[in-house]
């Protein structure tokens, strides 16, 4: 908010061509410690879309697990707007392998088949799992092999990032170092109020990207707000710090659950726990806690729910929540 | 070609205001006992994405299974044309069941999600296989349920109607009696030249389907040469009798592989077999016989091979793949 | 910003369930005095899309003006997004005629033509100019009688508004009182941050608006920043405020422009003027005051550029102004 | 049809690998002198989308006249296949000229609007014009100048080059001398049942196209039935001698029709005459005569229609009409 109001004095050339973003821009370049394209866009969904966008050629598809958010929560953006299909391979604990992409090698060259352009990975994961560096190295490696590029769904990055190690070093291990082409950036689920940026770590791919931010809507006419938020996030890596917060809030609340019999819990990779409430426990309570503070099912049919953390939770909330599961569900 | 030669005479008002294609279209509306909009097209993948579009809503999504025609060989054209996402369910020998549409249940009303609406099978299957009236029943009755509509990809819709009785009460069975919306009614695979029509039995689905049969760039501008092989094809049900020889000729093949050493197959339910080598056979013999008469793999790991026979199909074409067998696998 | 700040304490679900965004819906349904379904977005260019996206259906198109923004300053967005065509109309001063319509009956009902289905209008328009109601209220008298939709443009709607009376009444005067059927209501270029509005006066049109606007990647997850802002805005007619002052700041701009002998200039209708600079001055001084202070070039060959005022235009700004043209047209 | 009925006998390998396609690509090498990239399409519009959408990029638009078969005749289909911008520019007479091409200069580079990517002309035109051999230059060069590719609507290249000398160097002197990138090459208009070819004069913007014919729905199965006609059609130039002929029967048609006082009618430059009926002439008899035998209006205001002469027209045909007009105009 502080970077907001200074970004809102005075008046500024629209669309980009602001002291505020040219800063953000170079922000990025030193995090990633590379020469990149770095376009604000305002959400996420915008943000995959544009980057996938770049690295699709005509007859081209994007690779991905089937719970990705681009297949799975961005209502057909992917399909509507890039026109293209999304090959969704299927996902263990919300992971790809490398050698799942072999998969794929049989339709390339064949005219009846979509031809596989980019895999997009995303790290974190939607189910709250981490993809270790060898991991993703080897799956950046596969994917490079078959001429595939390589998108990573970085909403939650930061948490990857912290979880890794906690440092731009951290950071570059599982990006640059591998050869990863393109990055969804998160900024609104660490803290920001909106905007998100596509950093283009291969910058062949941006050739076209600034027309494209525009035709699918994702150009801010006030981009200086978005990229001062940015500035402000990526100094002193509050944007770590922010996310370490967010995993170890995570942590602490499965300390807190470990041991109850009302639900199990596994051990958190990042900041979400998935807890599986016990057959003892009625739909009714479980509806009760909902109605007092609002959470998602995740595997309804198994009675398992997502609780997230976030970079202003307090350990007070994991206190107040675990007062609560003492009330409903007692 | 007769019926094409006769079409070829003289001249006539193009883009289907000619007597050829009204005399069809009255063919059509006889043979389903409706009063039907019924269009001509150019092919398969274009009579799919016609039949889809119209009923497609912005936002909402076709469902079908992981194997469809729609799914994995039409090298993205529904995604690219309608902008729609093909939610896939994963098929048993390419059928789908009624009960597999209820985990779409979850995602209807809300916002994240594409929404369901309208449900693409194949009938007779890609799998060479052919779902019940009684399966087709359910799935229909399943998919108006939820409030979706039913398309039939129909390009063997002839070796279906053949498999389950051969009369255009057979074909009724599991088309208007049941509520099917809308049918891709296969001429190509039949013995046309070229050509498939798409035929609305819920006519409200058609209010923009002329349009949109331009805007696909399915619109002949001489339809009449469709139409009149159409026509010639309805006539005294060649249709028909032209698939249930096909179909015959696969059970022929069939008896004349059982009990060889060197593959194993499955009993034909259209006019396909599936035949798997043993492993005395080794690769190169199979691309040897390949090389005499093509063939598709099937399940290439599986080292399992697609072989169709077709209207065309005499019983001397079959001896002579047997004497080919005989010949490159010993 | 104030409304931001209030908004930024507290979490709230996402995605729009939250007080401000009902709020903000309450706020429009007060403003119009009917019940609209109202949608909040990121920009413009997302709003206008969404509004077009729920009118058409497939095969239609839409028909504007040849100097719309959705024509030329959206980088194709409405033809890639929607796929659609845009029909564009030879504009006077920016305005359309209703006579004009009629020029598109001959291609309704015929299939080699795009079927049109919505007239966007903007109104203050790209020129600067201002719609009566009366001329107005033709066009879509005219529209509705050929089948179209009616969509207003409405990113300087309270320009607009400022301009026929200042009040809500004026407001309804050219919008709900002749018709419009749906309205893109501008906030950015009336001091919010960001955020545009949707709203749909004919709450059919709606019906799946909320899957468009996440498909469309303008369902931003923290809608109630936007809404925040656009309650406050629309509180004590705020909105009316600023655009009048806006549009008064453009008539002080005009007064003290007229009579230069270095430029000539026509008055205002709303907030922008456009001079055109006499031949004795050069291209160099031209662009000495640009660098000065940036403007955009209007018609480059006639050396007519735009100069616009802003709700937080002061008189001190607009004597600034002229005191750098003294300087560097002298 | 011969050639139809000789292409029918036995199989052959579906989807283009077959001796037929082999020979006709063969066959357009030697026409045009170049080692081309020739794909075999169901028809004109898909012809067109195939080869536009070759050449585009993201955020990319098509440059074409406002009487553009693609603008206007073809539904929407290159907006809703390419997701693109057509940029209508007026013809003059059918025609564009290199200078127009100027007033898209200002645009280029600017993320606000679309980029020009590909100019796409007709020869002749939808007009009944003809360009010069100067014009076309001229118009390439200002294209690649521009960094546009230039695509060439030859839905009647035959009777462009009939009319321009009648010999394979008339073809090349207005394609492959002059640096086109890409033509729809027509067949159904110069007597083919069906077929349309694209020719890709610069190959390297084929790299995606096999995959795009199919994904657009232009990949037919049987496409040696295409194929045989095209080389039927090449075979000792019957292409320009049908073409020769559709144009001297229209040129026979004008010599009958000058001096008349029932209409006024200019010389053809290729196949198509486009005569005025006087005044005297009420519109019950126009329609009469359409009744008696169909034709399309032209300019419906201006009392003008489009008469068009074919390859298959005769000498009596025209005597026919002659006879027509003097019955139902007197």
């Amino acid at each position: 908010m502080e970077a907001l109001a200074e970004a809102n004095h005075g008046h500024a050339v629209a669309y980009g061509d602001d002291p505020w973003t040219e800063r953000a821009v170079a922000d990025f370049d030193e995090l990633f410690d590379c020469d990149t394209v770095t376009l604000m866009v305002w959400n996420g969904t915008g943000a995959n879309v544009l980057g996938l966008a770049s690295a699709l050629s005509p007859g081209g598809a994007v690779v991905c697990t089937d719970c990705a958010h681009i297949n799975v929560d961005e209502t057909g953006a992917p399909e509507r707007i890039l026109g293209s299909k999304l090959i969704d391979l299927p996902a263990t604990s919300g992971k790809l392998s490398a050698r799942q992409l072999e998969s794929l090698r049989h339709q390339i060259g064949v005219v009846h088949h979509v031809q596989p352009r980019i895999l997009s990975i995303t790290q974190s994961t939607e189910w709250g799992t981490l993809y270790s560096v060898a991991e993703l190295e080897a799956l950046c490696h596969a994917a490079h092999d078959l001429g595939l590029y390589v998108h990573l769904d970085g909403a939650r990055i930061a948490n990857a990032t912290a979880a890794l190690g906690g440092t731009r070093e951290a950071l570059r291990s599982f990006t640059t170092d591998i050869g990863v082409d393109v990055i969804s950036f998160g900024g609104t689920k660490n803290g920001m109020m909106y905007g998100e940026a596509v950093v283009f770590l291969d910058r062949s791919l941006a050739s076209h990207a600034g027309y494209v931010r525009k035709q699918i809507t994702q150009l801010p006419s006030k981009v200086r707000y978005i990229s001062a938020q940015f500035s402000a996030l990526l100094h002193d890596d509050l944007w770590i710090r922010n996310a370490s917060h967010a995993n170890q809030m995570a942590s602490l609340l499965h300390s807190r659950l470990v041991g109850r019999s009302d639900l199990s819990v596994s051990a958190p990779e990042v900041n979400s726990t998935f807890p599986t409430f016990s057959p003892a426990i009625e739909q009714h309570q479980i509806e009760a806690l909902r109605e007092w503070s609002y959470f998602y099912d995740w595997d309804t049919a198994g009675r398992q729910v997502r609780w997230m953390t976030a970079w202003d939770t307090q350990s007070d909330d994991v206190e107040r929540l675990v007062t609560g599961l003492d009330h409903f569900l007692s």
